[in-house]
């Protein structure tokens, strides 16, 4: 079964999606199985990570900003801007897709793990996922 | 079918989990199929590394520490200590999901490759998986 | 249905393999599904990047070149070159597997995404991927 939801995200750094995805899993009817979400975007990417004290997030967020900087001078795929090539390398350092076992109709996450889409454009834009559900 | 494990760890590094996935697959009497297997935990990971030679387990255990140090005065995040946020950096750059396909009732792994659980965390705990094997 | 291929990369970077995936998904008749590519190696991995602009490519790989260089002296796994060890981070930093939802027979890619082979040793070799294609 597959599913689709477009999140908005409005600036940089970690949006919880969990409600979104597991929204799909609830569609699909499936009790037991292996649920896939894509991020249809090179620009932005994926992550599970801690849902419990957003300092985490926003140090994830800060790490990224200083160690794969916008305006490194080495850049040359730039027409899009100075956030357009530290976009891809984040993306690239992190996940475009996951796969997350369900177990009794819910996603098997840890107690303190959300999954989250990463915008990594300044303005951020209307982002596509892609979810497959399958027992 | 969904399998689990707990694997103890007892600091940081890549500890070796291999068996304890095929075991999973073993159980679930699946020739050809896929197998995901996903951490619970944001403060360890998951990776697919070389099984031979231990040097390169300790490069690269080496190469976060350095480049993904405790105690960045940057970190924010630093109630459970200064090992707390590099272990969700280091999390988020690795891996918190593998899929292998299985052929013949075994992981498709290359000749040199294991799969491994990746401990961020001084002291390690019993770090929890869930494991999906579907046809 | 398990599929496979071997691409012959010949250098470091970023080789093209959405077109080899495709093949595979087309043999297996499936309509709508997930389909997951494993790279058989840890010296070699896998990306969902941009297949427009071949410049953020190039850019993806003088990143690594600058932040897991060859040649640093910390490492001890050298055996096999100084392009052994760096292989391995870049690796472990990218990704081994990717899962990508089939719709119409078609990889769900969005417009600007390909599916790579990044290869990083120096010479190159025939990769050996496996690709798992289920409903």
């Amino acid at each position: 079964m597959i599913g689709r939801f477009t999140h908005e995200t409005r600036g940089k750094g970690l949006h919880e999606v969990t409600r979104l995805v597991q929204q799909v899993v609830d569609r699909s009817g499936i009790d037991e199985g292996l649920c896939t979400v894509m991020i249809q975007h090179t620009s932005a990417s994926l992550t599970i990570q801690e849902n419990a004290d957003p300092s985490a997030r926003r140090d994830l967020q800060d790490w990224l900003e200083r160690h794969v900087p916008e305006g490194d001078p080495a850049f040359t795929h730039t027409a899009e801007g100075p956030d357009d090539m530290p976009s891809h390398i984040r993306a690239a350092l992190t996940s475009t897709t996951l796969s997350i076992p369900v177990v009794h109709g819910r996603l098997a996450l840890g107690t303190w793990q959300g999954v989250y889409l990463w915008e990594h454009r300044r303005r951020g834009s209307g982002r596509r996922c892609v979810v497959h559900v399958g027992p």
